[in-house]
């Protein structure tokens, strides 16, 4: 297992080919994963062990990528403390009642592993037997993003509500953020325990920050995280739109940092330093002919040259739309390319 | 007028004091605007030069800021060519037929600025006798952001119609382009012809794109809008989100370039080299207490470190929901900075 590209890759050593996985990949692109909704709903289908193990092969098996992640919503911790989330199809997650005070963050409870995600350790056991040397990361929202939702009460353009409470009632938000840290490291020590063999934090939305507000607000709350998981198993970072945020994210401890398109990778690597990088092709550029998808991907794999610690992944999730034959033509693409060192 | 501290700031002359104005200065911010917009629609406004006067006179009166900027929409020039666009109160424009096809593209027609907008000439007259030294600012939308709206048919998070069309159908996408650019070359130069005394191009989107597509699909339509303008008032090109895009726009032609909150002032000013800049406080700094957007303003000075031309503005466009004292006070505090030299 430890000799999985992926898990080299995340280890800066070096690899037979550049390893490769989506985030999204389980998902709407797949015929069969639309299939597998029509009968259950997306909370279903996580709290059964056996639908979420499938869901979470069906683009190994499809695509043949590096790596499988283990189907789940970024929500899905707070969900199961009580915190009422409805996952609105097209428009994401729904909070029923949005955080405003003090007195609505106390009323977050901490996560209790054993009672409230039993599923959890069940989904990664069975998908351990069945992936074989395919490695399994287990991810989780980061706690900006989750901060935002909840204080949002859905996705947002401007994020406004949630810096007017970073800037008026910083002690709020503190008090926010340090809960949705306990409850994040409670949930990836779970899937540690369980045998996941990487683990990545997805803060989606960070990038609406100035590198003032993402030191002073977030970034304390992000190392406490990484910190506690340090030691474990390799940690990946990712955000969309950090171009400016990745020379301060590169001290929050994580073994791998993403980056999205707007960034050139030789760039961003530049930026980081000494730590693996995952990313960064467009996933709108697989709308377009294969073409193109080609042009793009092979400009990421010759910004990487060939030099350990490339993990190939896409800037931001797969959108739904995608031809699939895109997504297959591109894993082939990535295994086959040679580095002109 | 060319002694105003606005126009010397363009020219990277020395000022007495930083010049400021905020982006949608002229709007639902003020009290004096909502009360204007009970009576009167947005383009009802924009047709009628005493009124679209006053609007652009509001917070000039009120906030002391050092340039106006005409009352507008970016869509304002489609409109006057008869295409069927909705500006839906919090929504933004809605394009009642987006664009598919060459067809479509070929049914936009020149802009005939004598029949199709005499009221933008009137206006400016108008706003020149009354606005004495304060210098007048023109405005567009940049073909990007307008292409945008167009195919999308509404504002959009992924842009994902835009983007399949310039990968998938390259001679549609750039034909638009090219259309766009006629007609903005023909706004800008009438608002020039009636007497602004700058001008502003707005590509608020044009941040979703990676260097690559920015230089391949939208770079040489915006050089030509620039070119076709150079020689007559400080031009001034404006995007968020650009802070890995500045150094392929310092080529644009332009005099001053914009830049967001996401890279700190004095990042982006040595990215663009000998240009003037304009900007960077986030607007949603302007929600929180006066102390902070303080020590935030500040900051931004300091980065500027009273090297002329540095004009002083947000990131993006004053939030409606923005406590009016704050402005006053942020334009006070700006005008009162002493810089540490």
């Amino acid at each position: 297992m430890t000799q999985s590209r992926f898990l080299r890759a995340c280890r800066r050593e070096a690899v037979d080919a550049t390893p490769v996985w989506f985030m999204r990949q389980a998902g709407r692109a797949l015929p069969e994963y639309r299939a597998l909704r029509e009968r259950y709903g997306f909370m279903e289908i996580c709290y059964q062990p056996e639908l979420c193990a499938e869901v979470t092969l069906q683009p190994v098996r499809r695509l043949g990528v590096d790596a499988a992640i283990m189907f789940a919503d970024i929500m899905t911790p707070l969900i199961a403390t009580g915190v009422g989330v409805d996952l609105v199809d097209n428009v994401g997650p729904v909070v029923a009642a949005p955080i405003q005070s003090l007195a609505d963050v106390e009323r977050i409870r901490p996560l209790d592993p054993a009672a409230d995600i039993p599923y959890i350790t069940k989904s990664v056991q069975l998908l351990k037997q069945e992936l074989g040397t395919t490695p399994l990361i287990g991810f989780a929202g980061a706690p900006f993003t989750l901060a935002a939702y909840l204080i949002e009460g859905k996705g947002s353009r401007n994020f406004l509500k949630t810096k007017a409470m970073m800037y008026g009632a910083p002690e709020v938000w503190h008090a926010l953020m340090q809960r949705l840290v306990d409850l994040t490291i409670a949930y990836l020590q779970t899937k540690v325990a369980a045998g996941v063999d990487a683990l990545q934090l997805f803060d989606s939305w960070v990038g609406c920050l100035s590198p003032h507000d993402y030191a002073t607000f977030v970034q304390p709350h992000t190392q406490r995280i990484i910190g506690a998981l340090t030691g474990t198993v390799p940690f990946i970072h990712f955000g969309t739109n950090t171009a400016t945020l990745l020379p301060l994210m590169q001290n929050d401890g994580a073994d791998v940092l993403g980056a999205d398109w707007r960034i050139p990778l030789d760039d961003a690597w530049q930026l980081i330093g000494a730590k693996a990088i995952q990313g960064n092709l467009d996933p709108a550029v697989l709308l377009g002919p294969w073409e193109y998808v080609r042009t793009q991907a092979a400009d990421v794999l010759r910004r990487a040259n060939g030099r350990p610690g490339h993990i190939f992944n896409l800037g931001h999730g797969i959108h739904p739309q995608t031809p699939v034959e895109n997504l297959e033509r591109l894993v082939e693409f990535v295994h086959a390319f040679e580095h002109k060192r």
